[in-house]
């Protein structure tokens, strides 16, 4: 072993002990004739003294940041303590040191506060990993595995490994695929979840079972989207969702436990996926604040079993929110005085071709009970009066009113509405709040090819209520216009996902286990028989077997990592993570490969 | 939830309880108006008395074996107990059942003996998996992890993932590739193992890192092998090779502990590769038990430090022995009186072309004194009794004897030596001896391209003494005919290989960690400058900032847990495992792919 004692792990309990340590250089501070150097290594700092003699030699070494040193010497009390870093109370009066290996200068600062581009940093990603910030990350990852893991095997749950040369069915996103040498002509492909295998494990009698496992995609890498990431991937047998919700929000509530010691008390809320649209115009809520949505106006076709109210703004003549199909308000608190420089401002951010408004209209509810807005000239102060009751507005509050198609305007004031809750400061990183979306359409319509597509995947189930209907009609849709009006467009799914602070960070579903729904569920789906048969007749085929009732559950496992750990960006808590392009720029990967690689493959390539 | 007990968990407490369970119909036994019905989960078994009235309605319900039943009852004493299950004091007296699920007949029994051959339960994988045996193994590979994930842990080991989709730097094994959509025209490939990353984390200062991952090899599958199986990948900084040797031992006996109760309290065993090779004629011997080789005769230029015996044998006009290179003896014990025909089924046995022997010679050492062989009229009564001496054979062994070709011969001896121990009852399953050999040569050299190739693999470091030897020595070889006396033949690597039982288990090395020595490792195996800098520029990048001294190992996952488990096979230790054309038979994968995703990846076919 090259050190006694770690660079985090020495006190004032341990002055005149003989060390030895070994670690990186991080500062070297010269003073006359004696030198302080900072040595750091996974757990820490700890300040070095070399004395007039060993300074001498150290100048005949110049030694810089960076280098890996080894030294031995005394625990000494520091004069001057340092109480920012656990070994601020003692130095190490240095006798001995051997350079185990040099550094060239680094591309980059290794601080918390780097000097180093996104760019650079991917490039010597070995050296970004060395930052305190990037490696407070991975522990943290590391930690939410670990809790994890071990609330699971409390709960009686089995790591079971699956396969990952698997057989390519592509429904949904993209698969990656593997060339066979040994069968030519024919490939594998990587898994976009275990899906299926979990199912099968179901089916084989392992009523608990997870894996913390690396999933695949080849899909355009959207902003923050990696084209491999890791899932927490659960299945549990004869459970009903009541059961699955309880399971796991005490997955989560023990990972906040274990991993930032919050105690998530407060009941889990619930909302159908009806109420998140209506009320927040989004599926995935960030509840840490109000704000919720008043539905002015909506067309008659969505949300049937909602009321909007379209008189609280008709018959004054304005042709804008006559002519839309969509009206959505949002109080906004506190707000009611800024400047037209302001709310010039919010215009122009609604219409930035990301949210794609025309527009923005607001009523500024004054402290003194009056009301000023944008529309004046067509709404009277009553009016006015009665759009901000309805919206919940008190006095001091800023409405701003979106107008435009449904789908449009229903994602514009779910931006808007984040937007303004992030500028007043309600958006807070260390604030959790988890949510259960639930009741999500099974369905969903692809205007292209005039069929429907599975929301969620083609394993979910139908509401119990909704099995009928399924069953009983066709899937078929005769007149593409009239598509909502299709028995199919108001079946529920048994599926719910769950969402932090505004963002899913897993989903799930009770699953179809009886052989004639899901053959019907592939049916409405549009594959026949032969392809049914073809892609998972391996499935059909074990539910002919006695499969059990089940239903699971899989979390994103970079993003929850990445929520928890305050941030945003998932690439923040990969440890090798890929760019936007799919790139690794510190391998170079993908790359070319050999002319006797594609003769073993039996493939070329046919580029365009 | 479908249940509010198990079928393994109700006992004589629980007498008189109202009682749920869930499971699979194992048996069904009619007894005039009652029937019993053995209910199976993965608890375990639960008896269920089916009275009068509920016996009718099973008759119209034609339950059948492993359909899905949910049953309401009450638990009840048994008059009839059978010690053998957990839950054999108790039945449940039922009220009311659901039959959750139908089953059609399996196409083989699901219980311990099956009556499926390989290829059935292949295909019905997931039928397969429900029976007891199989559960077990899987049970066990869990425990395995779970003892290792703890282990790890608490010795301050972090749980680092590395990426999946790398760049194919063929070395040895050949690579699985991943066509890049996004890239046209180049490739990722799978890892093979995480080595280069987890090197990098060192760089990076993860100084305890491991990770239970899976790994590809795309190599032609010998019995045993698949084409991705699963690592213990593990890498540490800071330490000497006896450092990982004792922190590696410590898991092993951690896992036999944990999983089968057993104190390991032996020191573990350590070996050099020659003494390996002299003793057991084999890298990985299994020293459950002795017969350890007696080398009567070697060719002069292998085991340098080993001294033969070949004046036992000469000078007696028997060309077998003169005029073979090697010549190796075993004495086995109490074999002395094997018939004619036993002793011809052991050369019958030496002879199959998988041992590739012309022949073989034995001593009998007969209990009283004398000696009787099947070379009498070469070698006297004494000679026979010198080399009985020299084998430490005992009146009453018998001794065996090969002579030929000093490669094929001594493989033939381990392999003699390993089946004589298993048909005397050596080689006992539930007896765990583990090994360490260490001392490897750092080259072997291939005939073909004459040249070096890394044994281990391109970043184990030689062992310190023989750094200068490969730093000041040109790796080519002008006279390929001796190429065992150039310089690099006898360098030694700074590696160790665990082995168990006979088998290799895991293995790892001191890892280069100087730019220079791992420029000069590259080129003595034939890569030049452009081939080092676009294979591994990355690497060679991160040993320039600073790269501490690290080592580390792998276990083979599926490996340690089959042997463990008492198991040659890996693959009844995979839930879902490939057979030897690389094929889920199951899945029927590999398989074809759609002219679209050829067309996206700009790839063709080059069929031959």
């Amino acid at each position: 072993m090259y050190r006694s004692h770690t660079c985090g792990e020495l006190r004032i309990e341990n002055v005149q002990e003989s060390v030895i340590l070994a670690g990186w250089v991080q500062t070297i501070r010269k003073f006359g004739s004696i030198t302080f150097i900072d040595l750091r290594d996974r757990y820490g700092v700890t300040q070095l003294l070399f004395g007039e003699e060993l300074n001498k030699q150290l100048d005949e070494n110049s030694l810089g940041r960076e280098y890996v040193l080894q030294i031995k010497g005394i625990v000494t009390e520091r004069s001057n303590k340092n109480k920012n870093i656990a070994t601020g109370d003692i130095e190490i009066t240095v006798n001995e040191f051997t350079i185990l290996n040099k550094s060239a200068i680094p591309p980059f600062t290794i601080s918390d506060e780097t000097d180093g581009g996104d760019d650079v940093r991917m490039k010597y990603r070995y050296l970004d990993l060395r930052r305190n910030a990037v490696k407070k990350n991975l522990e943290l990852r590391y930690a939410v595995s670990r809790s994890t893991r071990n609330y699971l095997h409390e709960n009686n749950f089995m790591d079971i490994e699956t396969p990952f040369l698997i057989k390519s069915t592509p429904e949904g996103a993209r698969d990656f695929v593997v060339p066979s040498r040994m069968n030519p002509g024919q490939f594998y492909a990587l898994p976009q979840s275990p899906q299926t295998f979990k199912q099968l494990l179901m089916v084989s009698g392992y009523d608990r079972y997870y894996q913390i496992v690396k999933c695949f995609r080849d899909e355009d890498l959207r902003a923050d989207r990696q084209p491999e990431f890791t899932q927490i991937d659960c299945e549990m047998s004869f459970v009903e969702q009541e059961d699955i919700l309880n399971m796991f929000e005490g997955l989560v509530k023990r990972i906040f436990k274990d991993v930032k010691n919050i105690d998530y008390t407060d009941t889990v809320e619930r909302m159908t996926w009806e109420d998140a649209m209506w009320n927040f115009g989004n599926d995935k809520p960030d509840i840490r604040f109000g704000m919720q949505l008043l539905n002015i106006k909506k067309p008659s076709s969505v949300y049937i079993t909602k009321n909007d109210q379209p008189e609280l703004v008709s018959g004054a003549d304005f042709k804008v929110f006559d002519e839309a199909e969509t009206i959505i308000g949002i109080a906004v608190p506190g707000c009611c005085e800024y400047s037209r420089k302001q709310t010039d401002e919010i215009t122009e951010w609604v219409k930035r071709p990301q949210i794609g408004m025309k527009g923005l209209v607001f009523i500024k509810c004054n402290l003194d009970g009056t009301f000023k807005s944008s529309v004046d000239k067509f709404y009277s102060e009553e009016k006015l009066k009665a759009i901000a009751t309805a919206a919940n507005a008190k006095a001091g509050d800023l409405i701003l009113i979106l107008a435009g198609a449904e789908e449009r305007t229903r994602k514009a004031s779910s931006e808007l509405r984040l937007e303004m809750g992030k500028r007043l400061g309600y958006r807070k990183e260390d604030e959790f709040k988890l949510l259960w979306v639930m009741d999500f359409p099974l369905f969903e319509y692809a205007e292209e090819e005039n069929r429907w597509v599975a929301r969620h995947h083609p394993f979910t189930s139908p509401k119990p209520s909704d099995i009928d209907t399924m069953i009983n009609n066709s899937p078929v849709i005769t007149d593409a216009s009239k598509y909502l009006e299709h028995p199919y467009a108001n079946i529920k799914a048994n599926a719910y996902d769950m969402v932090l602070n505004g963002n899913e960070i897993g989903g799930g579903s009770i699953r179809i286990f009886q052989r004639p729904l899901q053959e019907k569920m592939f049916e409405a789906l549009g594959m026949d028989e032969a392809e049914q048969q073809h892609k998972f007749g391996f499935l059909l085929g074990a539910f002919e077997y006695g499969a059990p009732p089940h239903g699971g559950l899989a979390f994103g496992f970079d993003r929850l990592c990445a929520i928890i750990g305050g941030s945003e960006s998932i690439r923040d808590f990969i440890a090798f993570p890929k760019n936007n392009s799919g790139r690794d720029v510190m391998l170079d990967a993908p790359s070319t490969i050999d002319a006797k690689q594609f003769d073993e493959l039996q493939i070329k390539l046919d580029l365009k």
